[in-house]
């Protein structure tokens, strides 16, 4: 078989990522990673492209991986790039999903190409957590966690703050919440109920530190509703022990069928890199927007429309003997 | 839409289980349960029907499950049912998989039906998180723990022993290997490395105690190459502490990333009710073939090749707003 040849669209951190992935999958080849930088000025062995060339790569390319942000930059380049590749991607803004979609399908229908769209964690494993949970449990309840994970829009929040040199703030799943859940309770929690939040803050003197630390806490939806923690450390420290893009969570489900048997569900993640580990799922799912392509297929598709068997490099017949 | 008409072949725990999963679900209406028992002895609700009037049914049911057993019924049963009715089982012999496959493959084939093969958790839900594994993790280690869990195999091998009235054997996932194994170590570790066998036992008299333990520690394959725990309980103890058919267990697959970056993916199950589970699983994929069936698919199929959205009684459009 010969290699699916992809592009990579955007050069941060999760373009990176997925330049990473692809090498440890012998069945891709990598053509190019466009960009909208300066090429002279980028550190790769990979083939850099500017991306102002990208349509002069239309026939040579079975996937295009986007890398771009969810907030400004795959809505504008999804729906145009999808109708000269096929294309696969992690957008993530959860609410705006639905209208993605409608707007990314009708384009990849007018151009007879495949467009696999949210396929990171969350949106993606997670999500086909939560259908399988439902269709299992259709009685049962199923909550979601994050964490323990670096957020950044809360670390910014805090960066903000007069006073305030550099941050990062941890949102922590609440163990009594999920052991409360893992013991076959049903409560509702809402998201301030199911997470905790852990401020490591460098303050620019000492003397601020009290008025700092309850601004931070009293800033609403971003951490009044939360049992918040404020830890104030060197810069030094910051760098140190707090520099990695950790994140993680769990999709818990739990039912109690006859004679009050209980029963548990459980998919956790905990990963010390969440841009590799998203770059490396989507990676998996570029295998299948090839796969679909070749069999004829068009439109926008999510993760729940793949069969698992479209992300691995290996036959059904291996699959059956070594898996199943 | 009309309901999808459905018949349960075998009325043991596992079809007990999918009578109970198909009155949480809906859009299934339950046509008949087919014994081979005298149906006059049989106390349910549902409609009992003897076998031998099976294909009187052949034009009423959409779909037929299967909950026989895997040593004897389903390699009889399958391939003779799929000529009239598309399928589902959870056949769990994992060695004879591929050749169940081929055959009923070949039936289906011919007869233009549907027939989803070993659709429990393992098989099933653990094959999807090993393959979901692999391909994510293309240079990680995933490992299957099974447990804690009553190993039916295992309690009967002990209950063959001379002077044992009744028992009960527990398999338990070593809490070792999973930190070992969760800390990022990718450790090869056989069956016995990673788990325990503790077994509940009742002997006829107390003085053949010595005898029955030492009898079974040294039984090989089964316990020898274990650490394997024996306890020595009355039968109201073992009637009133030990009946449930509790099982589960853990798909965990690590890795490491660039510059150290240690990522980890769990898959856990934690089941009171064994058979009531596996038979929940089994009513959602039904589902499943009855969406393929419409779309005029033929052939025999594992749960590698099902959308996950087949699954579910939901629309594409909903299940993208509610659940992605």
């Amino acid at each position: 078989m010969s290699k699916i040849k992809v592009g990579i669209v955007g050069y941060g951190n999760l373009g990176k990522g997925a330049e990473l992935a692809l090498k440890h999958n012998p069945d891709f080849q990598l053509v190019g990673i466009f960009t909208r930088r300066d090429v002279s000025q980028i550190d790769s062995n990979s083939n850099i492209i500017h991306i102002s060339k990208i349509l002069e790569y239309k026939d040579k390319i079975d996937v295009m991986i986007l890398c771009g942000g969810s907030a400004k930059d795959l809505p504008k380049q999804c729906p145009v790039l999808v109708n000269y590749f096929n294309t696969v991607d992690s957008y993530d803004n959860h609410e705006n999903i639905p209208e993605y979609f409608e707007i990314v399908d009708k384009m990849a229908k007018q151009s007879n190409k495949v467009s696999l769209i949210s396929a990171g964690w969350d949106p993606g494993l997670f999500s086909m957590n939560r259908l399988l949970a439902q269709a299992v449990f259709p009685k049962g309840a199923n909550y979601t966690f994050w964490g323990k994970g670096v957020s950044q829009g809360h670390s910014d929040a805090i960066k903000r703050i007069k006073g305030v040199k550099d941050a990062v703030q941890y949102t922590i799943p609440s163990k009594e919440a999920i052991e409360k859940i893992r013991s076959g309770e049903k409560p509702k929690l809402d998201n301030g109920e199911r997470h905790k939040r852990i401020c490591y803050v460098v303050p620019n003197d000492r003397k601020s530190m009290d008025r700092i630390e309850k601004e931070i806490k009293s800033m609403p939806n971003y951490f009044l509703e939360y049992d918040t923690t404020v830890h104030f450390i060197s810069e030094e420290e910051l760098k140190i022990n707090h520099s990695k893009m950790s994140h993680g969570g769990f999709v818990i489900c739990t039912d109690t069928t006859k004679n009050n048997n209980k029963q548990r569900m459980e998919f956790s993640l905990s990963l010390e890199s969440n841009p590799e580990f998203t770059s490396a799922v989507v990676v998996a799912f570029a295998r299948a927007v090839y796969k679909m392509s070749l069999e004829g297929k068009k439109g926008a598709f999510t993760v729940f429309d793949i069969p698992l068997a479209y992300l691995s490099p290996k036959s059904g017949e291996e699959l059956r003997k070594e898996l199943l």
